[in-house]
């Protein structure tokens, strides 16, 4: 039994399973900016965990009845958008681009997935759940924001790559009542679809600042 | 107790991984000339079940107390050349690209398991078995091969895959004696080592002839 209607749970799975196929796709070519062969391993790791959550996100939406490939369709242009304006340039930005941009849609994810039924609430979270490519990724970031240089661009990097996510996570929101309607659900708020929108985005903004210190970043 | 010296389990062992995550490097980017979300993913997760494969063999080298990083880079050359010189321009020549890839390495590994002790008899045994992917390609293979000039012209293309790949093989086979052993340990031959490798790689022609047959190409 989900506590939400099945179109928003099938417009999440989608928006998640093309995030996953198009994170496996970048990441794939950002690892070759890798300065060696067993950092560049550990990126192109993130990259296959990525590709089996995509697998397992496709087999449920075929499960409830839609077709994955029309279902993600309308997500696309947001997410290959987020893509193209955040290109990394060196190793350095790769890591982070994968850490915040695999913390956000943790966070997300967690934030909304009180609100489904069982099965697919433990589907979403298994499929973020923080693995040991996260907590690589995290020690990797550590290592080069050890210098006060590299840390001041990278903040900077992490903060243009937070302002894009949100600019294409309200294109997502205006686009997409169904998704809309599952984060009012998670506030229970009267005062509106917007409203709930942008109290989420806050909330996602303030756990970004506390995941950023963690790995020596300021935002 | 391993049936032959650790210097060349460790030379096989670091030739597979560092196919590996070429095979994982080059597949991501190929899964981009997939004319559907659908092909697309299959390929994609081709390429994360290889790079799944590269951290059990790297786990292993580690285990077996060598660099990995050093152990693989003899075969860099070698494999890179087989790759740069075999770059698929469309989704068929990348669908034939991964099976004949996948099927020469598995009919190789198979050849060379039974001298090594159990432990990386099984490794490699697992890390090579044919999966979900391999049958997936099969099918997408017989698919494209209904039609006569599509199977003239992807024969070709699996003919000079091949190839390439026995020319960096002989390569190889020359700039390694330690792998040599194996292939001569295999044999018990005592005809010499280059007898040994030309066996084998007739050997690997004929069941590449059999290989290609079963999805409709012609060798």
């Amino acid at each position: 039994m989900t506590r939400v209607p099945t179109e928003s749970v099938i417009d999440l799975l989608a928006m998640l399973a093309y995030g996953e196929v198009l994170a496996f796709d970048r990441m794939a070519v950002d690892a070759r900016l890798a300065p060696d062969l067993r950092r560049r391993a550990l990126l192109s790791e993130a990259a296959g965990a990525e590709i089996a959550h995509y697998r397992r996100l496709v087999d449920r939406l075929e499960e409830l009845g839609t077709d994955p490939e029309q279902a993600m369709a309308p997500f696309a242009g947001a997410l290959e958008a987020y893509h193209d304006l955040t290109r990394p340039r060196d190793w350095p930005e790769a890591v982070v681009k994968a850490y915040v941009g695999d913390r956000l849609t943790d966070d997300f994810v967690r934030t909304v997935a009180g609100v489904l039924g069982r099965r697919d609430r433990e589907l979403v979270s298994e499929v973020v759940q923080e693995g040991r490519y996260q907590r690589l990724a995290a020690d990797e970031l550590r290592a080069l924001t050890a210098d006060e240089q590299a840390r001041s661009r990278l903040s900077m990097w992490a903060r243009r790559l937070v302002g894009e996510a949100m600019a294409q996570a309200m294109r997502i929101a205006t686009e997409r009542p169904a998704l809309t309607a599952l984060v009012v659900a998670v506030n229970g708020d009267a005062n509106g679809d917007q409203s709930a929108v942008q109290l989420l985005l806050r909330r996602l903004a303030q756990a970004h600042t506390q995941r950023m210190s963690e790995v020596g970043l300021n935002s």
